[in-house]
């Protein structure tokens, strides 16, 4: 008998149908002899509707009012939930946050979980129901209502199975699992049996959105097992594991491309110190996300410097960047939506050299051009043109031998 | 400086422009030197809508699971509307049924309220915040979530007002207060500036269904001064208050007409101790709400019984009675949807007589006949045929001389 704490994601529980569709299979969980703790996300684009809503009453959106009103997306999923297991004969009981004992610090809109006092879901437990609980929410030491920002259902999972000692954290959502890459760019593209934490935590940073990477990171900390995997076809997806336990580790097992961000370039910066701690801590300031950055080879005691950020942020970076290039004698400031990043990630980059070759090669038998290089010990990223990414991925994929 | 319980119901805070009008008003309630506490009811129709998902996912229904679903709508409003507040720069909190201390019992779906601990409202006045409290909402002594039901709201707001010792509480809506009759049938009907408790009860009876009949009752026990107006005209509306304090009470304060009824009778009921009994403990164990029950005098050992029920459960006190019928020895069972209650009302009527007789004078001058008639103190009702209900309405607005 295993303990499984089971997340089914807003699209796993969008309308009537779907909802009663998972409930029936944690019904089938629970007769073949599993014990499951349920996290449910808001049905489908509720979490959305509710923003909305806020924004059209509100410009102020103050963080606590934000909160109690976000969570009662999740308070709806989770009864409805319930409500489908009793009409199975499944004894359940839905759990706010609050009384889940999901503890958190007093970070309106995006608190942390500090605690985990799970008493009544293992009394459940232990009187045979099924506890089924609000994803995304918990309560401050304040006794404050707080919601864990987006994804947040993920670490609510991860932070129960942890507290329960649970099994596995099983993450249903709309996809079977994680990719060697994106199926609908390179059709070969396979299922990953089991990718490693550190892994799944690059190719979320590579825009690889599946499942939230504080969940991947709390998990990787307290040596959760996750299992993402779709609860549409219901078959075994992707664990999420210790690296050591990944068996035949493949050199790369995934090309990851994103085409969220954009560039923004700064020419002819006089090359002083303090000069890049500026820019970025004016950008931090105006809370711009930065992700990558090169600085080139200072020619003439002038330099160029490129970042890149969040496409949605560069009309603000932009601004920032022009500011301050007057204020320190740049000479220009280009900003360039049109980019796209495409990583290679694999844990068997640390041990085999020339990845880095190949990967180059390949871009440069496919005549694309490479505008910024970044790497980590298990990832290897380039800037290319938006419109080279998809060539790029299928190009790499089969260099790399990721073909199913 | 009074401190004021305001409700809005559903229509008062329907969308996001009433919300921020309503928001205003409370702003310029604070501003005039005021002290109000909010509590407002899910927007517009979406208890419905709740009920209307949940019988979508399930057939069972738990009480536990329906009251956690249900109360997400007034928390939505509640966070909306502080929302709001907080965007005209009034400093506001939302709370909870169970933050704002409504202990209830544990009746799930119809709860009712033991106990208010209204410390963290009390807190959030001396700090000169507005409190927001979700209305219809509270947690019971096992520290499970419960909805007061339908109307819930009137209750949380009085209930409210009295632990708070507040000046009045204000019942807004989207009618401007309790009326003469209802104007849609008599034009000239007058909106009441004061109703006794009692009356405003006998109202709620006879089908004038404004404001809930439990928060009347409550209201009437702790003293709780209601104000009923409304949210669209902001105008004074109708006080509800102790009877001694109307002045020059009218013999007749409003005429009311109930279409929602049906009358069953049983003919040939044997005249014997114990029929009547056996007839009603029926309807009751099959939860059928009986309104009015007539006997007629026994004529040769038989007599008929009339008794009516609200129309949606006519089918099934037609069965109960059939059944009934058949095994007593009766001789048959009409059922007959298509009547009216036509009552007057007016705690006048006490002292001064032959206000029965007025009544029917004035009925069979206008040629309608009377089918059952019942009492009160200060009521008195009579069935009439449902197509003779307005006519029967206007002549007694214009008799008792309650035009405007």
């Amino acid at each position: 008998m295993a303990l499984l704490v089971q997340k089914f994601g807003g699209s796993s529980v969008a309308d009537a149908e779907h909802m009663r569709n998972v409930a029936d299979y944690v019904a089938r969980v629970r007769r073949r002899g599993d014990q499951p703790v349920v996290v449910v996300s808001a049905m489908g684009k509720e979490t959305d509707d509710l923003l909305h809503l806020a924004s059209q009453v509100s410009k102020t959106l103050p963080g606590r009012e934000m909160d109690m009103l976000i969570t009662a997306g999740e308070r709806k999923a989770m009864a409805l939930f319930c409500m489908a297991l009793h009409d199975l004969g499944v004894p359940a009981d839905s759990f706010t946050g609050s009384q889940a004992g999901m503890v958190t610090n007093n970070e309106h809109t995006k608190a942390k979980i500090v605690e985990v006092r799970p008493q009544r879901i293992l009394d459940a437990l232990a009187k045979g129901r099924v506890p089924v609980v609000g994803g995304a929410q918990g309560v401050s030491v304040d006794r404050e209502i707080t919601f864990l920002g987006r994804g947040g259902s993920d670490t609510t999972a991860v932070a129960l199975a942890k507290a329960l000692g649970a099994d596995a954290c099983e993450l249903y959502t709309d996809v079977p699992g994680v990719f060697s890459a994106d199926p609908r760019v390179v059709p070969g593209a396979r299922r990953l049996a089991k990718v490693s934490y550190e892994e799944m935590l690059e190719m979320n940073a590579a825009g690889c959105p599946k499942p939230a990477m504080r969940s991947v990171e709390f998990a990787r900390t307290h040596r959760v097992r996750l299992h993402v995997r779709s609860s549409f076809t219901w078959e075994p997806g992707t664990w999420i594991v210790e690296e050591g336990s990944v068996m035949e580790q493949p050199i790369i097992s995934a090309v990851v491309s994103d085409q969220s961000e954009a560039k923004v370039t700064v020419t002819g910066v006089p090359d002083r110190p303090g000069i890049a701690a500026k820019l970025f801590r004016a950008l931090a300031d105006r809370l711009v996300n930065v992700d990558m950055i090169e600085q080139n080879i200072s020619l003439e005691g002038k330099t160029d410097i490129s970042f890149t950020v969040d496409r949605d942020e560069l009309a603000i970076a932009e601004d920032v960047a022009t500011g301050l290039a007057g204020e320190i004698g740049a000479s220009e400031v280009l900003a360039d939506p049109d980019i796209a990043t495409v990583s290679i990630i694999g844990a068997g980059m640390r041990t085999h050299p020339g990845v880095s070759a190949t990967m180059f090669e390949v871009l440069a038998t496919e005549g694309i051009n490479i505008e910024m290089i970044s790497t980590s010990t298990i990832r290897l990223t380039c800037v290319v043109r938006a419109g080279a990414a998809d060539r790029a991925v299928i190009a790499l994929h089969k260099a790399f031998g990721l073909e199913g």
